[in-house]
């Protein structure tokens, strides 16, 4: 099972952003700890992070040449309105699973809104670095068969 | 670790009602999976449904007295429009995960709001019955130290 | 042909509530009005009432083992936001019929919305008690073939 | 009893046009079964078609002239948008029914709207053209005294 | 000075339609009144009445080829929707006045909205039919060089 | 019969302000032309102006002691949000004419909304100074018998 | 003078429940406040509460059996979308005080809205318990003719 | 105890205006009653009343410099716009309670909204004059100790 | 292939009509243009204009009976409001394009809105007449198999 | 060049009121930088205040008979409402900076809103008492010939 | 003639993305015929992708530089909120043509909204790749007098 | 003290792009000046300009690393949509000022709105260039002391 981790726009920052809401573990820590998980896991994981719409958009696009079996994206402020990247992911046409590391909804309006969301297989939002491990149980969960 | 699961109204339906938006499963084979999990992970945890929007009150401010640790709430059509359950979670303060089977956003509008959320941890949405496993994966990592 | 009538919130005070806009008939006249009916077209009819909307979902959900062919629901004020009633008529996927006893689109707008109607074979507004006998003549005719 | 039956634009379509939504009868076919009702119940029944708003406006000004005692009217499109018809009705003073033959409550969102609805004695949407036989039969018992 | 005064749909009803809201004159002495105004003050008036939108529409472009200098107009209904009464008044560019004989802010909220008055020279609305009397003395004034 | 005219809010710069919407006449002038007007009609007026709307209010109460007959009014700038001018209108209940010497309609959005103008007796907006001319003729005919 | 106190969901959690918003006292502390006020004022008072909606309607419709002179609630969250008690206040049309803990205008947005309060006497909001004094106080006041 | 009372716009027209929302009563006996209540409450009072919304601020921002230890405040009409009044109120930061005579969410929509209620203690509205007691009467039990 | 174009509302006025928004060619020159075009690309085309709508949705019904091939319509006024037109351009099912001869985006909000393009081939907007050549030759192209 | 600074309501509670929102400088404090800097600038400067919307207008008319060149305002609360100030304004037709002292982006929604700013040169929102410097600056500039 | 087309983000996945809605023709094949087209019309062309916002805005400004005579776009997910790739083409002021493969008024809300639209010449849309052509032959007649 | 001034999307245009908006000087004109300024305070300062998102988020992120002491920024049309820009600003957490060289209220009413200036120290709108220098002086004076 090949996955492409996508972490979009500020997430470089994590651990010197605002801790009170997304936590202590600075983005290498949760980069590992993402890839060790994939290791134990058997899965085939390759983990990207850009500031740039446009560089994300094409990442995806090559997922589809790849033939990546599923994508996990946090388009972090993109969530709220790249329709370029959710075209994109429905161009491509690659299940995937929508995280965020803090709780959207405890937090301003417009992060209510997601353009992604709708064509998801699902959204975990608000349990920290941890929403990326458990995208990664579901899906090899779903890859075994349900 | 005390763990109270609460299934919202109509969710004793799943198996029998629209396959094609809930998946296969009935609620009966739904419950042992969630609590063989729990037994696995050594979490004692109460499976609760119903159709009550009062009963449900009621559960969550039993598990006040109780001292259960973590709610795990799927409130179904209640999650749209019942502040009555909000306010019991606020007033327990019990942590608690908000689970939905589909995945909401792609559904009729008024599925995308959620009254509860603001409140809660984080939510899981669209996983099938798998989000209540990863509910209860997340829980014991938090309770682990994170 | 079995035929579930459930009439919703506070309509067992008909006759002794607002005459001005529900008319002079009390609930039980209305119920016997039904059941000659009923008796007269050969139908097996059940009705029922409920100030709960839990006790109504339950009901409903019951329909669905009592191989009822057709529901006749008034739900009242619930019409305007239980979309609990509404998951449990999609849940059990029985036919039904939407009754008002007024004219709801004469009064204030909260009444004008149905979260019922978009999922009903049809809506029978305005025509007071005798809209549950316009219902029961349509589910005849529906019945002998349309 | 003097009643006018109304089909307002395109229902001369009927038949013709988009069978999964208005059914099979076809416009002649539907007349004739209101004809033969009417007939039954000794009622003195006119039915009139137009795609012309100003025309409907005149027919229902006529009535007035004519003494007719109910309007049974399906304003179709017009239903949405046509305050001028509205008026009319108001003008004549007539009491008379809304008829709906697919359920608008199910279509687009423009549809759910009715600018004659707050002033007709009811509304009877989603029963394709049998609609019009319960319209009848709610007359005909208003005017038997209720 | 040449002046066109239309009326728009249902005013024909004027005097039998709803006297509380229009008053007790009925429409031919209105007109009666308005003629014998134009006559005092040297007017050649014409007066137009038409249920349909289209006629009106025709109407408006004929005073173009007839050189109509002002025209009064009262759409009624056509008021708040009809942009093809609006396009065809921009069309011909003669300077009109807007009349409504009773008051609309007092009335529905979809009557307080005109669609003619931003391209008017003004709108005169409340003052029963002595309104259109009030637009011929503008007129008149105006004519004289304000 | 007994008249207070009321100019609301930078009325006194007429002649200075905007010519290209308001006209070249100026203040003065205006109120000549008013008060010749009523002179020749046999009026008793009053005419006031005040950039305070607390101050207007206080007139429009010492009307109500006065025993003013009618009041015609333009409010200005306070027409489109001093609910205390309107409550100071309905307090004394004497009926008004709202006039306005531009035609709002074609001006900023928010000067298409009047909070008085549901409780004048009617309003006549964009035909300059002369509508004050219109609304005394109005009041002269009301007064005689309608 | 009968009066019944009824208060909503949750509220039997007071003393629990979020002290910052609610104050100290408990529950019972309140209640036993509430009937020595009533004791005092020679007013025959019985206090209910209830998660359950359905309590609520059922209790609301007793009252009218009971001939209670008066209600006070506290409907809480059921405030702000329970049609069905307002229906069930509106049926039963007793007169009744509404009476909120909180300020609710200094909480979430959709809190402000009461769906109760259009058909009250009249709201009393943000005086902690000691809004059921003051309702009492009220009523006490009307009884002996204002 | 010091205490201001401060009656907004058009509230000197009471029992001339509108009894039948505003109640029989005149302005002059409700400030003798609240006088008494003052007086027997060991309450320093003053009561004022002005129809300018900048002698309502100065007023506020004097009962600063005058050691004022409560507002009660009848913002009347200001309660709808009235930004200035509400900054002065928190400038001042004098605890302060809202009244209203009518109960304002009976009657138009735009009364339904106030600009002060957020930064209130509370608000009462609907019981007459009485309310105005009914402050007092709390504002003696604060200052007791709650 | 045959072909029918209908122009609406006002569109005979082309030429005489505000230059600046739709130039300076006058109806019957563009209508040649459009008949020399067909007649070059061997198309059987019917040129129609209305300024009433019921007699467009009339000419729509035709064209079923008629058989022909392809609609292009410029609805001019009619394309923002006319459901009629709408209901009778879908009734047909025949493939249609919408073509405006200004750029409606750049003209009032109210134009931005089409109820009629969310049913056509696709809208052609701001290319003068030009836009009705353009229709042609994608109709041919599209009938040579694309 | 002669500059008028205008403090609208509630500034001359500056140092007294909310220091966390509006910093700790006092109202006299302000006044006498802004008047050093026009020294230093020789600007012919005056400074007003007043918490009466009526003064201020009363304060921008006389400007315009005193030559004044430009208006720094500061209209408080009167920003979000205070269409006669705005209109004021307009009237003299004299530039003006329109200052704040506050982030007004940071607060309240109904900050974000100005009726004057569409007709100023500019607005400086943030910058405690600087931003008047920084007006002063910036008219200085623009006098020197930009 | 020169012509730069450019291909906003994802649209160089035509052809392997969603053929339902955009077609079977891949990218290169679409721009072939575009190049082709462009030959035959004796039009100097370059054609140009990009998903990054940023480098279609560096297109857009250095069309400017090279004397560009018309842009014919299509922003694809960009229409709908690049307001930087708006202000890039108001920028060079280069008359465009705005094109759109699908009927975007089929498609979701959020895509009937276009921020380049009100500045563009005209708009194409559902024409498929044929669109492309359509606004060539445009330019090519415009450029040829109109 | 170092600052980073930050030229958001196309204002590298300026000089060649609506003079009517943005003045005569062009780009490098600006920044000669904003450096001569900054010399002359002895700031230490660096100017950037990019018509990409992601860089300009870059820059921000870099402006972390390298100890910059204030952020100078017009984010242009980025200022309406770009929550990305916004986050990385929140997540460096340097204090920043924004500059606007027209005032966007004059404008379209998609410019009104501001993703960043919730978020900033204070917003400068409309006074060209020269808003830059006021910013710096601002700066200047923080820095000082305040």
């Amino acid at each position: 099972m090949k996955v492409l981790v996508i972490h979009g726009v500020n997430l470089n920052m994590l651990g010197k952003r605002e801790p009170g809401i997304y936590g202590n573990k600075n983005f290498d820590d949760i980069n590992n700890i993402i890839k060790n998980k994939a290791k134990r896991e058997n899965i085939d994981i390759e983990i990207y992070q850009s500031n740039h719409e446009g560089e994300i958009v094409d990442k995806i696009q090559e997922a589809y040449d790849n033939a990546v079996d599923y994508i996990i994206i946090n388009p972090a402020a993109f969530t709220h309105y790249s329709i370029a990247i959710r075209d994109a992911l429905a161009a491509v046409n690659i299940p995937f699973v929508e995280v965020h590391i803090s709780n959207v909804y405890k937090r301003e309006k417009f992060r209510h809104k997601s353009v992604t969301a709708p064509i998801a297989i699902g959204q975990i939002t608000g349990f920290s670095y941890y929403g990326y491990l458990m995208a990664i149980d579901y899906l090899k969960y779903r890859e075994n068969g349900e």
